[in-house]
């Protein structure tokens, strides 16, 4: 499962009624935050959450209202008593900028450590989560987000029966792990045989072939090593949602919207006329947003808008155009959330 | 008349229900602020106050509950149009600490200038406000604010009319300025004398005195000189708010506090008992803090506490001690205001 909360939906300034436009995801105990504006943190205050589990920050830019919120939420963490590392990650440049911002924020508990962003798109993983960055279009560098978790294929129990595979092994098999089991039958543990990739690839290197009993004949004559794709099935349909915010509209956006359980896309003005203002911001209408959506092969699931101006207060009167473009469109409203599941996940 | 208003009370970090402590002054159109947390721009914005007619920004320190709003409050007095330069004041590293936090508000349509301070005491004149500032005693450098607002003399029309000063200088000499009159009786307009203050010590110098028909006699030979004190009372009792946080008790505070029309002070911890808290991360209890106030000479006319930890939930739970030793002590809460009147002003 993946809890997505949009914290804020304002852009450029916050307002009494509406927080920056900030996204919190948490998988797995691990929690991975989109742009933080000032008042980010209180936002996250507002649904009870600790910052303290938040290990990772991903930046869309560096304009104030995505990232003048760091220092005060640096600080909340340190007071949280968090000692391990938070990873940042945005555009070349993130160090300065948040070594700057640090300059009222020194003295931490736990290390920054940074990874900056210089290509079209970029793909990093950080456990359960996997980053996709790609560049967008906006006055300054920004790039948008794809953030996945992905899905393992199904255990096999009966193929595994087959195989003869001892019990004890089967749940160590669906985490991924490669157990070598030793002439008598013990389990010589990983080190043996390294992480299970290695070890297939050592295994078929050495020649080696499966057996009649189904495990692969190890690296070292007498052992028996088991692998997860001697038991799972293909990788299954994981989770994806997709943040854009801050640019005009162009194809990568479609391109990475596509098939996302949730794709959450800025709007920056809610009148269709106001395109001209939009373009000159180097912002988008909510037609503009929807058209995006739209054109993703495969669609996404949903859409949620963001971003929107301070001028615009109710969202939700310009649906209707953009219904007709993307049906399952949905104006974003500060700490709206959604639990997404896998498919047949209980 | 000075309008007040305590525009958060929180210290540490911004809470949904508190935000950091900042205080506004509104006077003759020119506002000045006092610290800028994390939130501050939308606790302005919630009272319906623009940033823009900030004209004067004073930092007692640079811990981030203190400063960091400023960013975001700078773009937004940008995308209101500001255009007259803003005054910063603080302690020595504000210009520093300021351009590190512009990394991230590069462009303004205004200029910052900046009066960074080293002494123990120091005085500033921003008119309407006379920014008296006091060093204090926390972790790092730490300054109190007294802020005034002096207030002339009466003006007295009966002895105008004995010295035979015209009807039309009447009101020019009430706003302070001196009046030069050539030969003929025209007004030789300022240019000719100065301010006021040059003009008198220059009509001394030069040897001036009191003729009979009570005008100054000019530097110039034949030109009469009419100077404000010659029609005005002695100055009279202006109005003086002082504003202390982040800091142990020191005797600088009474002495800074005595004879405000409002003395606001941090009281960090409202149980008596966490003095030795409070001593060791250099704050205030309540009764610190009210025995602050019950030392000066003259009292404060009222306290108001404020900069509370955020473990502090009701801190009018605590008056009860706290008014034993100081009467007039109330506990701030966010957005409360006072509209301070000069002694029979209407």
């Amino acid at each position: 499962m993946l809890d997505v909360c949009l914290l804020g939906t304002g852009g450029m300034m916050p307002l009494p009624y509406r927080w920056l436009t900030s996204l919190l995801l948490r998988c797995d105990g691990s929690n991975l935050l989109i742009d933080c504006g000032e008042g980010t943190q209180i936002a996250l205050k507002e649904k009870a959450w600790s910052p303290k589990p938040i290990d990772t920050i991903c930046f869309t830019h560096f304009h104030a209202d995505h990232c003048s919120g760091l220092p005060g939420l640096l600080l909340t963490m340190g007071n949280a008593e968090r000692t391990e590392p938070l990873t940042l990650v945005g555009p070349k440049g993130l160090e300065r900028v948040v070594e700057a911002l640090r300059t009222i924020a020194p003295e931490l508990p736990f290390d920054l450590r940074y990874i900056e962003l210089s290509g079209v798109r970029e793909r990093i993983e950080r456990k359960p989560y996997v980053i996709e960055a790609f560049r967008v279009n906006h006055r300054v560098t920004c790039y948008g987000y794809a953030i996945s978790i992905p899905r393992k294929g199904r255990f096999d129990a009966a193929r595994a029966k087959e195989l003869g595979i001892p019990l004890q092994f089967w749940n160590r098999l669906q985490k991924g792990e490669t157990i070598a089991v030793g002439a008598e039958g013990d389990d010589v543990g990983p080190g043996a045989v390294g992480t299970g990739i290695v070890a297939r690839r050592r295994g078929k290197t050495d020649g080696g072939e499966k057996t009649d009993g189904g495990a692969h004949s190890g690296a070292t004559a007498g052992h028996m090593i088991y692998t997860p794709d001697m038991v799972m099935g293909e990788a299954r349909r994981g989770l994806k949602v997709t943040y854009v915010t801050d640019t005009r509209p162009v194809p990568i956006i479609s391109e990475y919207a596509a098939d996302a359980d949730l794709f959450i896309c800025e709007g920056m003005y809610g009148e269709p006329d106001k395109e001209a203002k939009a373009r000159e911001h180097m912002h988008m209408t909510f037609v503009e947003a929807a058209k995006l959506a739209a054109r993703a092969k495969p669609q996404p699931r949903q859409m949620w808008l963001t971003h929107y101006s301070p001028s615009l207060l109710h969202p939700e009167e310009f649906m209707g155009q953009v219904r007709e473009i993307f049906p399952r469109a949905y104006p974003g409203k500060d700490a709206k959330t959604a639990e997404l599941r896998f498919e047949d996940e209980e």
